[in-house]
């Protein structure tokens, strides 16, 4: 029976096939996730992997449920699986904000799900980091998010010259439009050619832009003076004041397509151009008021980071551990009448902290060493009698012989 | 808009409303699940939420499909959130044994989902603890695989007081059943007998098992005897070598519900008898060959721990740990000339390790230190001019003063 296209199997390494995931990498990514989100203050949330349909057109409009994964439920609900996680996240701080200081930086780990069209590799699953900050109008706490998301790049030994974060603001784009003499009804239609000009024939986007009163030749010429407005100016002096300069720059081009967006917007990219983005986000003050009903109404910012995309560049740039299951012991029992006895011992050392691993049933020495060796415990441990055990350091080949009691302190 | 009925919310403490549930007593939960399965040699593997419907029809009958959230998707797929593990163990380990040594040692985390009638406090999801060993018979599996079980509560801090692992096994109501004279066709309607018969009036399982040619006067008297098999005899003595002899004992009472269960079963209950059981499980030596279609032939034994029960259970008991977001150091920012010397710091510390925070915006002193109490900081940190920085130890009021370079020295 095979599982479903375009879902992963997560394995132990090393992989098996090709065709299946590191549940270690995978491990690996989500720690990193949670730690440099601590470091930051941030504080994890979770909410369910499915949804109310509604809780999802109401922000992103019926075209997105040709996307989703939605149905109707044995209680003729119609229910979806997530297909990202802000709107959740809007919900559950609209719910009981009241209850946290301001700013609330809040973040998640959760598998998301979009049924889009099966190409080959193509996944219908991913995890994704989102980190948010909620309370705060003000361009420091761009900053702070922003360098939330460089240090977690950073964390798993990109650099600078792996990735870069290209920095855009809707408001800049809002200025140019009105500015231009654009229509205001038209802005979003405006901001939609801008995120597929790079994709876009010239000649198609002249037409577009034209019949808004702009050309591509001025929308070109902004994009590349990259002046950033005095907002923009502010998070750069932020992060250069942390020492984050290099990881930064002003880039027009980005405008990201979703419609809840209204300031701040900025993706990671890595610097060759090899893969899509690694993570994006932006301002959406708007949209804890809309999920609320009006009720709440908080200025808010985040942004997410994939899974996929980031695995691929960190495998291609090398910096993905070798996994072994760590052993730190290897108890081996070569006579049956100590197996009692070195059960007791595997117990002690586990409960000493320690990773353990034995032959469940009688088995030749050599083979239990043989064992040992492919696991590459650390240590091996052996009993010389009743009342003595031999450990010995598998890489100095010390060997030391210690009372069953004191064993735990000879490891290490 | 309201999160679907059995869902969970989970907010960061202090918990803001009695409705919702505690992310980091979740993050705890299964944190102590990972570190105790490593302890022990087993590796984390994950399989997709979504399975093709006929992974668990095979394996459980149509009847199972009652009870899940299973659906339609939009390439006529008939699919369904996976309500237990196994199965896609059974499926993942079919497809690639051949690469692992065996026994084979696995867990996994996963969510799981359940359509149940819908009542008070009801829940449509939990995450479950699995444990999984395959390619052993040799009892020495099962008592390795529940001593895992049992060193797993210990270390939430329950003691054999606490819990207790009622033992049981099919193969010894099989031999019942057999020496009895009862109709090979029948035995699974035995065990169906059994399992119920805590919850069954005495004349209607007197009727039932007369039916078969059994009275409820040997079959109580098979249960109270409490005479282990010599196989449950050697899971006693092993469990007992590792001094974890209190944590067990005898009950033919149990056998689980579920039709695939071969050999040894267990579940794991409070000891005051208060709550629903916290783990349960046993040997499904036929599963994995008949999910690969006769194709793999492994004998397998694991189990399963939710979540809900067990954080009941801690709480009963007082073993919950109050969770703060953990701050190492507030950087107090009382110059907004030094701002950028302050914002530098703040990355420097967190750089090497320390949960940060800081004042996005300006802020009166006094703000600021309240909100350095509020969360709790170790330490204060507030710079004396753009080289110097004043360290304070919130807890012993020592205070340093030393150059910026070196401030991360000076912590913990």
């Amino acid at each position: 029976m095979e599982r479903l296209p375009g879902f992963r199997d997560f394995y132990p390494e090393p992989l098996p096939h090709q065709d299946v995931w590191s549940a270690d990498a995978r491990q690996h990514i989500f720690d990193q996730w949670r730690t440099t989100a601590r470091r930051y203050g941030f504080r994890e949330y979770d909410g369910p992997p499915l949804e109310p349909l509604e809780l999802f057109t109401t922000k992103s409009g019926e075209e997105i449920v040709g996307q989703l994964f939605d149905f109707e439920d044995k209680g003729k609900r119609h229910i979806a699986l997530r297909p990202e996680m802000t709107p959740t996240l809007a919900r559950m701080v609209a719910a009981h904000e009241r209850n946290y200081k301001k700013p609330i930086k809040w973040f998640a780990i959760p598998q998301l799900f979009r049924y889009e069209k099966q190409q080959k590799g193509r996944l219908r699953e991913h995890f994704q980091f989102n980190a948010d900050l909620i309370g705060e109008t003000d361009p420091a706490a761009d900053a702070e998010l922003i360098a939330l998301l460089i240090d977690t790049l950073r964390g798993f030994g990109l650099t600078a010259e792996d990735f870069v974060i290209r920095l855009s603001s809707r408001n800049a784009w809002q200025d140019f439009f009105k500015h231009g003499g654009g229509d205001r009804a038209h802005e979003y239609e405006f901001f939609q050619i801008i995120d597929k000009l790079e994709r876009t024939p010239p000649e198609e986007a002249e037409k577009r832009l034209s019949a808004m009163g702009f050309t591509l030749a001025g929308v070109t010429a902004f994009i590349q003076s990259g002046q950033p407005s005095a907002e923009l100016e502010c998070i750069l002096q932020n992060l250069a004041a942390r020492g984050l300069k290099d990881f930064v720059k002003i880039d027009y081009q980005v405008i990201r397509g979703l419609a809840y967006y209204t300031g701040v917007v900025f993706e990671a990219f890595d610097r060759k151009g090899e893969f899509r983005a690694i993570a994006g986000g932006g301002r959406y003050n708007n949209l804890v008021k809309l999920i609320s009903g009006g009720k709440v109404d908080l200025p808010a910012l985040g942004f997410g980071m994939g899974d996929v995309v980031l695995l691929e560049l960190l495998k291609a740039r090398g910096l993905l551990p070798k996994f072994d299951a760590p052993t730190d012991v290897y108890v081996l029992i070569e006579d049956e009448a100590l197996r009692a006895i070195s059960l007791k011992l595997v117990h002690d050392l586990r409960g000493a902290g320690y990773a353990v691993e034995y032959s469940l049933t009688p088995a030749k020495p050599e083979k239990q060493f043989k064992r040992a060796q492919e696991l590459k415990a650390t240590h091996t441990a052996r009993l010389e009698n009743d009342a003595y055990v031999r450990i010995r350091n598998s890489k100095s080949r010390d060997e030391i012989v210690t009372g069953l009691e004191g064993a735990a302190n000879h490891l290490g």
